[in-house]
C-alpha cells in the first residue's frame, strides 16, 4: 500500500507505479479534477473511459456540500460518487486562502465565511484532517497556507514556514487517526477529548496516506529550505509541490522546478499541483513531476475550446459546419470516435450541455493520453525527442 | 418497409410491431423528444440505453438551426445525432402556430420570425416535405394549423379544413420526393420547376413515410370529420392525433380518443403527439394509441422532479439527503442501478449538469417501461386489471 516504483527514466523524466488502496496509478499521469464530488458534467463512467486512474476531490467545497458527515454516512467519497478507484483530496488550503476578503488567517487556522450561506467556518490543520479522514480518498493533502504568485520573500517566507508548522500538526492528528483506526480504541475517545468531531467508528474503512505541500513562492532559497523541513518530518509516501502556476511567469514555475528536482526524494511521486494545460505537462515531465491536476481541461470544455495536437480550437467556430470528420482524427476518446465534428459544433450552438460534456471528455482524454504516451516513450527512451519535437509545435504555434 | 403487425390486443389496447427503415418498434412506445437533433443533454448512447426505440425531431427547430442543408449535406440526421434506429419529425406545425405575434397564417403557409435572429421565414406545407426529406427521418409528419385548446367550433373547424387542404398538398409534394428519388431523374428537375430548393441527387438515401394529423379541437364531430377527410386522401402507414393535451381537461382528451377509436383504422399505428405524463400513457393505451411523445420526460429531469412507481419526488429534497438507496428500487435505469439517491441531490444542490441528465435518463426509461409493461400485459391479456390498479394508486395519490 502506498507503495511506488519507478520502471524507467529518462534524463529526469520517469516511469513508475503508484499502487494505492483503490488501485495503481501509472506515471506520469493527469487526475481529473472532480472539485464537489463530480468531475463538472461527468459521470463515474464518462471519467473511466477517458483512461483516468486517479481522480480529486476537495475539502473545502465537500465541507461546504454535503458536508463530510454526510458523505462517511454514506460509506465515503468512493461510494458517494461510485467512483472505486484512487481518489485524493486538496486539503482545502488553496481555496480559503482564495476568499479574499471573506477570510482572517491566524496561526490556529484560517476562519472563512462560506461562499454558500455565509455562515462562519474554521480550517485548522487538524480539522483538514479529520474532515479528510471522513471523506476517505486514498491520499489526503496537508493543509497549507498558499500566498500568491508574485509574493514577496517575506510573504513567502511566512507562508512556508507556517506551512511546515502546520505541517506537524497534520501529520500528529492523520496519525491519531490512523493509529484510532488501526490500534486505538474503535470510538477513537482520545479525538474526543482533542476536542475532534470524529467518530471512528462512523468511518467507513479508510487506508489512506497524508502528502506534504511545499511552499516557499518563486524564491529559490524558500522552496529549497520548505523541502528540508518537510522532509525532516517524514518519511512521506509522496510529495506535492504546491503554489505554483498562480500568477508566475512559466519559465519561473521551470526554473523552481529544475531547482527542486535535484533535492526531491528519488523514490516518492511528485505531484505538481494545480498544473496544467498540455505544454505544461511535458514541461513538468521533463523536470521529473509525476502527477498532475489541473481544471483547465474541464473548464475549457465547458467554454467549446478543445484541444488538438495542431492546437486549440473553439468548437463553436464556423469552420466546422456541416463537417462530417471527428474533432481530432488522431484521438481514441468517446467523442472523437463517435460524433462529426459539425454535430459538436451544432450542440454548442443549441447550447445543449451535451456539448460541453463530449468537449469536457475528449480535452481529458487528451492530457490522460499525453501522461500515457509520455510514460511509452521514456519506458522506450524516447521521451526526450519526442517531448522537444511537441514542444516545438506547440510553442511555433504560439498556443 | 413501413409495415405494422399486431400481435395481441386486449379491449381497445393493442400490442404490436412497427418495422421502419432504421428498425422495428414494438407498440405501444413512448418516444423521447430531440428538438435540436439531441435528446436535451443526452448522447445517443444514453438513450439507447434507457430503451428508447424512435426519437423525434423538429422541423422547425433543425430548419433555423444548423438548417436542413448542413443536415443533409452530413448524411442526414441519422448520421448527423450518430442514433442509427427509428426516427420521426414533426413538420414544425405546432411551433410556428405557437408564435404568438411572430407569424401571419394564410392559405399558401405561414410565414414567421425566427426566435434566433429575427430573419422572416415561410413554411408551407410543400417546404415542410422538403426540410424532412431533406432530414432524412423514418417518419415524416404532415403540416397541420394547430389551434389552441380551448377554440370555438369555428376556429377548430377551419383549422382541421386548412389541415385537410394542406395534407393534400403534403402528400403530393412528398410523393413527388419519394418518386424523384425512385423512378425519377436523379438530380429531380421537376421538383426545381415546382420552385423546390432541394435537390435529390445530395439526398441521403432516403426512405420516408409521411402520417397525416388530425385536428377538429374538443368538438367530437370536427375530428370525426377530420378523421373521415384523412381517410379519403389514405392510404396510410400511421395517423397522428394532434390538437390534444394543448389545455384541454384531461377527460375532454379521453373523450374524443374514444369517440374516435371506433372509426380509426385497426391495422395501422395510431400516434397521440405531445403525450405525455405517465398517467396518460396508460390512458392512452387503454383507448387504443400505440405511440406517444413528450418533452415533459426530460423538462421535469432537469427540474429534479423524478417520476416514481410511488409518486413523483422532488430530488432537492432533503428527504434523500445522505440516502445510500436507489432513487427507485424497482427501475433498471443507469441511474438507478448505479447512485445512490443522495448522491443525485447533491448533483443538484451544486448544480451540476450531470444530475439533469440522470434523472432525465430515470425519467424517460420510466416512461420507455411504463410502455414495455403495457406491452407485455396487454400479450399477456392483464393489461385492464394491471392499468386500472396503476391509474388507481396514481389518482388516490392525486399526481
Amino acid at each position: 500500500m502506498f507503495d511506488f516504483r519507478i520502471q524507467s527514466s529518462e534524463g529526469l523524466a520517469r516511469a513508475g507505479t503508484l499502487t494505492l488502496p483503490h488501485g495503481e496509478v501509472s506515471t506520469p499521469a493527469f487526475m481529473p479534477v472532480g472539485t464537489h464530488a463530480v468531475v463538472r458534467g461527468l459521470s463515474a463512467s464518462d471519467v473511466r473511459r477517458t483512461g483516468a486512474q486517479i481522480i480529486l476531490g476537495n475539502t473545502y467545497h465537500l465541507h461546504l456540500r454535503p458536508g463530510e458527515e454526510v458523505i462517511q454516512q454514506m460509506g465515503g467519497l468512493h461510494r458517494f460518487t461510485t467512483w472505486d478507484r484512487p481518489m485524493l483530496t486538496d486539503s482545502g488550503g488553496f481555496q480559503v486562502f482564495s476568499l479574499q476578503g471573506l477570510r482572517s488567517i491566524g496561526e490556529h487556522g484560517v476562519e472563512f465565511q462560506s461562499h454558500i450561506d455565509g455562515t462562519s467556518r474554521t480550517l485548522t490543520p487538524e480539522r483538514a484532517m479529520e474532515i479528510q479522514w471522513q471523506l476517505g480518498a486514498d491520499i489526503a493533502m496537508a493543509f497549507d497556507h498558499v500566498v500568491p504568485g508574485q509574493s514577496s520573500p517575506a510573504a513567502a517566507c511566512e507562508g512556508m514556514e507556517r506551512t511546515l508548522r502546520w505541517l506537524d500538526r497534520c501529520k500528529a492528528r492523520h496519525a491519531e487517526l490512523v493509529n484510532g483506526r488501526t490500534d486505538g480504541p474503535a470510538d477513537g475517545e482520545s479525538l474526543a477529548q482533542l476536542g475532534s468531531p470524529v467518530r471512528l467508528s462512523a468511518c467507513p474503512p479508510v487506508h489512506q496516506t497524508l502528502w506534504p505541500i511545499l511552499q516557499g513562492g518563486i524564491h529559490d532559497e524558500l522552496r529549497l529550505r520548505s523541502l528540508e523541513g518537510t522532509l525532516d518530518r517524514g518519511p512521506w509516501t509522496g510529495i506535492a509541490i504546491g503554489g505554483l502556476s498562480v500568477g508566475e511567469p512559466k519559465p519561473v514555475m521551470h526554473r523552481i522546478l529544475e531547482h527542486l528536482e535535484s533535492h526531491l526524494p528519488r523514490e516518492i511521486p511528485r505531484y505538481l499541483m494545480g498544473v496544467g494545460f498540455p505544454a505544461d505537462l511535458l514541461e513538468g515531465i521533463a523536470r521529473g513531476v509525476d502527477l498532475f491536476d489541473c481544471v483547465a481541461a474541464t473548464r475549457n470544455g465547458r467554454h467549446g475550446t478543445a484541444w488538438l495536437p495542431t492546437g486549440r480550437v473553439n468548437v463553436r467556430g464556423a469552420a466546422l459546419k456541416g463537417s462530417t470528420g471527428p474533432l481530432d482524427p488522431t484521438c481514441d476518446c468517446e467523442t472523437c470516435t463517435t460524433y462529426p465534428r459539425g454535430y459538436l459544433r451544432h450542440l454548442f450552438v443549441v447550447e445543449d450541455m451535451l456539448g460541453l460534456r463530449l468537449i469536457s471528455i475528449h480535452n481529458i482524454r487528451f492530457l490522460v493520453r499525453l501522461g500515457e504516451q509520455a510514460r511509452a516513450h521514456i519506458l522506450n527512451g524516447t521521451f526526450d525527442g519526442w517531448s522537444r519535437e511537441w514542444l516545438g509545435r506547440h510553442y511555433a504555434r504560439g498556443d
